[in-house]
């Protein structure tokens, strides 16, 4: 099949090498000359151009594009997608991407794939970034069985799991998952970094381990994309922080109060309970 | 040398492996009879007992027990070292440990190697679980320059990193760096799986990904572990908890004020002071 991506960072340089590993035709699209010349040198994908055009002859298009540009699409790239084309997103949220774009392109439908790296850009893509990820699909009743037949099957070819959902709980969902580990992890890093002893910081710096190194990894994340998530998802992510708040003030009455038996029932049940979630 | 390791869980069980691998002579002391037959089958220690005597021929011994068991020794423990023998613990707070061990024996030097898993118990030691740690070292002035040699000579040949601190400036250091993540790893844990939406809990339990996984991990560690660091860092971890509340506050009102300029510059700040610790 021949295959579009617009734009080949992260998500979408790894999907222009997974589908070619899988023998399509892919036809990527870049934003710049010197981010074409490195995606060719990569092989992101078999084509490679500026220009939108390489799009005419694609029966799929997947937008790769920062959340920014999906909520906020130019004319020509609407105007390079084929009528015939069923057209997806990667975004990571899908309300206001779904809204633009089922009023767009009558064979769009919105997905997520939950996988990636700290890294963007068009040096950031891998081949096997979506090894046995889960891949979100968010139909509504305004999506046609085509577009939600054909992107279902590519999906299992990439031996990703579907997952369907609403936009709306997608977002919400994710606010509290994917979203709120970013200003957790970088309230974290601005709390080991920030103070008036400076060797006391210098220690910080230097005994930060592993636990720091995970905790904080999506708070040190791409900027871009944590701001295109609040501007985009702003009140679930605010209910989100609220809820974290509330557990956290609890952690520290429980501290304060010396409620040791307690605190450790807590953890023993956060303990459990993460196990639920991997 | 002849090495005497008083508990085989995570670090007493690697350390064991690690310094038979430099063929060191290591004596293992396990709590009960069933953990001294999974040590044994693992080879955690060349020699293994529940008795606390097979340490007399030893010239170092490493105390790998829980904190409470280090603020707390018994008297056996006591009784059973060698007045000759260095001796260390690998307890992650110094000062209480260090206090009380400094009046117990005259060679005792406080050690935290900075490595860990969420594992816990005589199965959860592996062999490479210090590569490229860091290792910290607390003397104090009453620290003999033979144990500091000694030890430093061990850990260097562990090919661990040394970094020596004061007692007092270690736990106000990893207060944040390293206890801190748990509250909010738990907390996140809690955010995500309390909520009066099942549906919607369900989702979340399906998508969580690696960015939850990352930000939780040490928020699903070892429950007794976050209880004695709790309960013997008490005010250092307060003071952190505190710290970390004010900046996701700051986080929050930029969010709610959608001063997106502000927040682009804090993330990128974040981001950019992340690469510094790691």
């Amino acid at each position: 099949m021949n295959i579009g991506i617009v734009g080949l960072g992260l998500i979408g340089g790894s999907l222009g090498l997974k589908l070619q590993h899988l023998n399509h035709k892919v036809f990527g699209v870049t934003n710049s000359i010197s981010n074409k010349q490195i995606a060719s040198k990569r092989k992101l994908a078999n084509f490679i151009s500026c220009d939108l055009n390489i799009l005419e002859k694609c029966s799929l298009v997947i937008l790769a594009l920062p959340i920014k540009d999906l909520v906020n699409p130019s004319p020509e790239l609407i105007a390079a997608i084929p009528d015939t084309a069923i057209v997806t997103d990667v975004g990571s949220i899908k309300t206001p991407i779904v809204n633009i774009w089922e009023k767009i392109h009558p064979l769009f439908i919105g997905s997520h794939p939950m996988a990636g790296t700290e890294k963007k850009g068009v040096k950031a893509g891998y081949l096997n970034l979506f090894d046995n990820a889960k891949w979100i699909l968010t139909p509504t009743k305004n999506t046609s069985k085509k577009s939600i037949d054909l992107l279902s099957k590519l999906i299992i070819a990439m031996k990703c799991k579907i997952c369907e959902t609403t936009p709306n709980n997608h977002d919400r969902a994710v606010s509290v998952i994917s979203h709120l580990p970013i200003f957790i992890g970088a309230s974290l890093i601005k709390s080991a970094s920030e103070g008036e002893n400076q060797s006391l910081l210098n220690l910080s710096y230097e005994l930060a381990s592993t636990g720091f190194a995970d905790t904080s990894r999506v708070g040190g994340g791409n900027p871009y994309l944590g701001l295109d998530l609040a501007r985009n998802n702003q009140q679930n992510i605010l209910e989100a922080i609220k809820m974290f708040k509330s557990h956290i003030n609890e952690f520290e009455k429980l501290i304060i109060e010396q409620k040791w038996e307690l605190l450790l029932e807590k953890l023993q049940h956060t303990k459990d309970t993460r196990n639920l979630f991997l």
